[in-house]
């Protein structure tokens, strides 16, 4: 490893913010991985392209260059990327630092991974690019985004959005699926790495760049093996002293050893060695990738929980049961409800309830009751985080029950078209001196409709559950997302791309709920974490993503137990980070 | 409990095949549960039905009765459907017995689980339902499904198919939502009980009818705490013999056992010692619903497996070690490839792949020889199963690399043109008569298409692979199914519901697929697991469900050699059960 004499900000800036880019290995034949990392690139980065193909004479309509040297001189390469086969890697390199091509991804995979003769072909690439100084990500790799340049240098079609968080992966297809699953449910990265046999640049350094960028709140990493502990460590406890880092490490068994030797050519080392690193490098080691983006997502949207006090509310007294066992096991204490909150809840809820923790109302239609339920545990100073079941498909669920008998689905269809009615004009919404009253307007007239399918009536508490709904339009951070949201499915409507749903209001329903939960993180300054029945994970509006299954939610707080047990450890008080809206 | 006088199927069947049912507490109130009961009932069910509600004179058309001994006389009711406040219980079902009513389903709430006096509530009517005898599910559940009379007698509306899963649920929220995850997969219930606080029939009463049922293959259960741990250990014994019984039992920790004395007022009883009742009992114990429906559609859709020995096909090296590590950690044997398969994949396979199990072609573009990796494996003496990482979603991959630029969009577009010409014309389709060939024809222009925009087009390799394809068409037990879903995406391109897609062949690429999986279980009569990439766990078309994650995969695989070991041990000989088609 050479030692830095710049900053890495200053190093890596080639890299991830080059002025131009050349594509060793870019083609116009569509069966090629040149073909599909060409225009991942042409895809949103708007610099200087080249490609670089000692074929054709044009790819795509780009004049090729048969060498990166062949490039004119005036015109400077920061980035190349290589996606030819690895014995044509060294000679291109050279050329890469007789060019000043300062920074490369070697996606080209035969290195290290293969055995005796790819390490040699590694080792003289290294060399080579050594000379320049010429750092690099890879080889075998799949490539890697970077936010601020709009850069996918990728081999296909990523799907991505820039975001707070940061990943670097040892493995491009768990990589690809975390930061996929991120677009999916509405959280995006900053950068990701597939960072592959990390020849040049080491897992740690990507960690300690993510540190620096104030943009990056928290950073997520694949790891199969480092090949410097101590630098590791070092680095890495550095980084997490400003900010959260969680990895998801396999090789607890043999069998993965070996399958990560033929993969990314690291050594695996063993599974106990590498808990007691991440430990004292205040690494939280998770065991899957969905708890990966799980975890990172929830220190993106809640709050360090003070302690492993924890509140339960669920509709259902069977998922009542799991999740408090869930919790439980996982080391988190389900507390007993004071005579005081029983009390109150006995005033709210009807005879049947649970009358404990887990609060289950045990069948009472009277939703808005449900609603009412996690202000009087947030409230307590025993509560130290809640896990709500959330009606995050309330819309979905108001289908159903509308689809009871033929007379309730004329019913709910004439409030869908009255609701239709406050929505304004297609050129008034196009207009931004627009009032927004209709957003407040439409969403009382929502919870009147969706709360009348469940039986919910009363007009005090439709009133009082309403004015906190709009409430969350002022709200600085929040209210802005909302808007948009509302507009968009105005918008949806006026296409006629939701015209013939049933239920076109389900988005803003859906977000004006992720709204109230927001409201109680915000005012608590606790973790309130959602979950969803089976199977039944739905996209956030506004980024607060309900957890399909209890583990998953608990995992989510037994890991921000962790970080915050780590920093009072190290006597780390947290001025800056993730702060809820 | 009454000894058996009759046989459970005899003494059942008014429960599960009732010639006439009434529905107490069925209302014209949309925000009362006897108003969503009534209509569930009236959603399927083709006997005579009948609403008692002492207030209303006609309930949405029906004639209502005050009570049940008003019905006439020589107009028997078998069931008895319960939605009233508990208290008023005991007076209806002394009606009921002098009626001659002989089956219910209590859904009202507060009894046993609300404390000593809902106890007492609940004794007296379990006293005047013996008089009958009456047997009941309940009280404090959601109400049952049985397929046999098309019956819902549910609290709200329930998503449930008729198959070959059984499922009797002590909490109403899970087992709702297995069964509707079920729907969802595309597999079916011949029952599902909700059995709330199982005053009368007991879990085991439940299973044990279950088992005698030939069209049940798999029986599922979500157990709080049973009432006679002997008596339950006897009858399910008797019932694992002949099939599978899988059970999820929470109550490792004391918040749990607590909940569960709230929600069904069962005795949670200690874990471990539901443990060794469960391993004497011959039921496998699983920890999530997720688990119990995994496991049960494993035990539909595959053969037992002989062993423990296990391979391992992906198209990541990431998520080959992540199952890997995952299986092994789980008691699966990854097992060592020999030099002769190794030369095998050699020959199909590009140098850069991983010469070990997890086999991965390590980005290979040639997807033919993804698809033909299975044989190699099935083949092979030392493999038992084999977890593959399958192209659940091929048609939108293919669709997402197609979009790759604006060329490539225009072929592609061009080649979805193409294949909708060999759909025959709307009447055709609804002749029986009309030629199936251009089922076929479509599958290998499909092929050809899909295949081409990764690149692969060697036409040998082409024709071949479609060959095997057409010939599922044969199958006698999958080519029906296969052949539906032609129809069925024929239709809709027709109907215009699909036109606008710029893929609509998604599905029976998917189809196809599935039914290469089938073809590979049935050839080498072991157990073929596909998984997918995180998050992207798709429909089945088939019944083959491909499970998102590797833990779910190799979960499944172990319960399966779990039961096998059972079986086993006590020297059964499985003669009838689930096959493989």
């Amino acid at each position: 490893m050479p030692e830095n004499r710049k900053s890495l900000q200053e190093e890596f800036e080639p890299l991830f913010n080059p002025r131009a880019v050349a594509v060793i290995g870019a083609t116009n034949n569509w069966s090629k991985w040149g073909f599909s990392t060409w225009n991942s690139l042409l895809d949103g980065y708007k610099g200087k392209v080249y490609p670089v193909n000692n074929r054709d004479k044009e790819v795509l309509g780009h004049r090729a260059y048969s060498r990166v040297i062949d490039i004119p001189e005036d015109e400077p390469v920061d980035l190349a990327v290589f996606v030819i086969p690895a014995e044509g890697v060294p000679s291109v390199m050279e050329d890469c630092v007789q060019k000043g091509v300062r920074a490369a991804v070697i996606i080209s995979a035969g290195f290290a991974e293969t055995g005796e003769e790819g390490k040699k072909l590694q080792d003289e690439v290294v060399r080579i690019a050594r000379k320049g100084p010429l750092r690099f990500i890879g080889g075998n790799c799949m490539g890697f985004w970077s936010a601020t340049a709009n850069l996918k240098a990728f081999m296909f079609p990523l799907l991505v959005m820039d975001g707070p968080l940061a990943m670097v992966s040892q493995g491009g297809n768990i990589g690809g699926s975390v930061v996929s699953a991120g677009y999916t449910r509405g959280i995006g990265f900053r950068s990701y790495v597939s960072c592959g046999c990390t020849a040049d640049i080491q897992v740690e350094d990507y960690i300690e760049y993510f540190g620096d960028d104030p943009k990056i709140e928290v950073i997520l990493a694949y790891i199969e093996g480092v090949n410097d502990g101590t630098r590791f460590t070092e680095k890495v406890s550095r980084v997490s002293a400003k900010k959260p880092v969680i990895a998801l490490k396999p090789g607890k068994t043999e069998a993965a050893t070996t399958a990560i030797t033929s993969h990314s050519g690291a050594l695996a080392g063993s599974s106990t060695l590498y808990d007691s690193a991440f430990k004292k490098a205040g690494i939280m080691r998770v065991n899957t990738p969905e708890e990966l983006l799980d975890t990172g997502m929830g220190f993106v949207t809640q709050p360090l929980p003070r302690g492993k006090k924890i509140a339960i509310i669920s509709p259902g007294g069977s998922y009542g049961v799991l999740t408090a066992d869930t919790c439980a096991s996982m080391g988190l204490e389900v507390i007993k409800l004071s005579d005081e909150t029983i009390a109150e809840f006995d005033k709210i809820l009807p005879p049947r309830w649970s009358h404990g923790n887990p609060v289950d109302p045990a069948g009472d239609r009277n939703f808005i009751a449900y609603m009412q339920a996690p202000d009087l545990l947030l409230k307590l100073p025993e509560v130290d985080s809640l896990i709500y079941m959330g009606f995050t498909n309330f819309s979905g669920w108001a289908t159903r029950f509308s689809g009871i008998n033929k007379d309730i689905t004329k019913i709910y269809q004439e409030l869908i078209q009255e609701l239709t009615k406050l929505i304004p004009g297609k050129e008034a919404l196009e207009d931004p001196r627009t009032d927004e009253s209709w957003m407040e307007e439409l969403t009382k007239k929502l919870v009147e409709s969706f709360f009348a399918v469940f039986g919910t009536t009363d007009s005090t508490d439709l009133e009082a559950f309403s004015q906190k709904l709009t409430s969350i339009f002022k709200n600085k951070k929040v209210g802005p997302k909302l808007k948009e949201q509302f507009l968009r499915t105005a918008k949806s409507f006026h296409n006629g791309t939701i015209g013939e749903n049933m239920n076109p209001f389900g988005p803003v329903l859906e977000a004006l709920m992720e709204g109230l939960l927001i409201t109680w993180i915000k005012t608590y300054d606790k973790p309130v974490i959602t979950t969803s029945f089976m199977e039944m994970s739905t996209v956030s509006k506004l980024g607060y993503h309900a957890y399909p299954t209890p583990e998953r939610a608990a995992t989510v707080l037994t890991k921000m137990m962790e970080y915050r047990e780590y920093l009072e450890q190290k006597g780390i008080v947290r001025i800056q980070g993730p702060s809820p809206p």
